[in-house]
């Protein structure tokens, strides 16, 4: 791992790092909050939605005052593999920044589209050897795609997630354009194979898993009524008696600004529960 | 005046905005942040660094949460006029996003290079008379150059602004680098122009014209030693009599990880004498 820059921010360190992925075959890249002191730290995993990188988040979210008043690490990975040799699509929504953290089965993807991997293996394993942080309280979070991902993640890998929530969540990418689009080309036409994937069937499928789920959702978010549809996840809560705490936030819409609204009571949430 | 797009945020609202400015005789844009309710509000000018455009400030600074709290505005302009026909350099510390906030006298800048006049002028009115904001309760801030205009600024225009901090500001733009350079390109050769344009030379030369100035400088800033040095501000002030409270920040750099690390300090000092 070689740490690429680092910056001082609110007393603790952001460095930006790059790494070989085993998962994905690939250089990854990555962004690190370490608050002050001497850790070891809980650690919030930050999933990045459609067309970001981890700066995005880094820059944007305005998350590490209040990482820093609660003693918590965020790792914000990027959202793909990337670079030459990797396959791409010229669609925003496919390929490269659209990873959709899933473990592609199907060509050109499956060679290097391997992020459920990356982000349980690999990434946790780097992050967890070269930073203060305690693997064992780890909560994960995400925007949109991103959001989509911390919840299928943490319902699919309870044993290392013990907090989870999402701002924006596609919450049923197998009932939504842009899950429907992602999950043909990586994971082929059979929906049976996607199902393990969505967070409502998986919810759905199974005992409640978390004490709460946190979403914040704008209602003056573009895509709330044709991809993201929180109410199939409130229903898929409500049938399986998970805990859901669903937040409709009046005229926000689906930018960082909605994000840095709200993402200090994300923090909150997780430091509480880590 | 356009209003370009408008997000939510902390309650309130940011707008991205154009309109023609008579000064630099070319359209500008800006951002403002308006808190809920009913103003009229103070306001805080933020000036930006080199290269940046309004949008840096908007995205990276965090200032909206401690100013929604504050029942604050903030206006971030351009850092230039800039288009086809608005004179340009090929380096990044000169012509467009380097306007220096001067009124340009030398050719080929002087046509539209009329910053000074932009800010206390057109944008001041523009802001005043399509926002709720109060122009008797202005402030101003800023970095690096923004930082210097911000100082400079509020000293020629006491009566326009009550209070004044920067981040990491060129202290003396006559004694460094990026600011010979720019003050021999836009107000000639001869140093006796750059004079008024100088914080340290204006502080120096005048009473106290505020009851502080706080300013914020990282000690692991890339530029301090060459370009900023805050030492020279700080003899200024003390010849003066100007109260000037001055926090070297440990291992702070140049970047937006440092101003978001103390935005909401300036926020509240601001707000307090607004």
């Amino acid at each position: 791992m070689v740490i690429l820059k680092s910056h001082k921010v609110h007393g603790g360190t952001l460095s930006y790092c790059r790494h070989a992925s085993e998962a994905t075959g690939t250089p990854m890249t990555f962004s690190i909050f370490i608050p002050a002191g001497e850790g070891p730290f809980p650690l919030l995993v930050w999933l990045s939605g459609l067309t970001c990188t981890e700066d995005n988040f880094t820059t944007k979210a305005g998350a590490y005052g209040a990482a820093a008043a609660a003693g918590l690490a965020i790792v914000a990975p990027d959202t793909s593999p990337r670079g030459q040799g990797v396959a791409d699509d010229l669609a925003y929504d496919l390929g490269q920044g659209a990873g959709f953290y899933v473990d592609a089965t199907q060509e050109p993807w499956a060679k290097h589209f391997q992020m459920e991997s990356y982000i349980t293996g690999d990434l946790l394993a780097v992050v967890g050897q070269d930073f203060p942080v305690d693997l064992a309280r780890v909560g994960i979070s995400g925007h949109s795609m991103g959001g989509h991902g911390a919840l299928t993640l943490a319902l699919r890998h309870s044993n290392l997630f013990r907090s989870v929530s999402a701002f924006a969540p596609i919450c049923s990418p197998s009932r939504c354009d842009w899950g429907r689009k992602a999950f043909t080309a990586y994971l082929g036409a059979h929906e049976t194979a996607w199902m393990p994937h969505d967070a409502c069937v998986l919810i759905e499928a199974g005992a409640a898993k978390f004490d709460d789920i946190l979403v914040d959702q704008g209602t003056g978010d573009d895509f709330l009524e044709s991809q993201l549809k929180p109410e199939l996840l409130a229903a898929a809560c409500k049938a399986a008696g998970q805990t859901l705490t669903l937040r409709m936030q009046p005229g926000y819409d689906h930018s960082y600004f909605f994000m840095t609204s709200f993402i200090a009571d994300h923090v909150a949430w997780h430091a509480a529960r880590l």
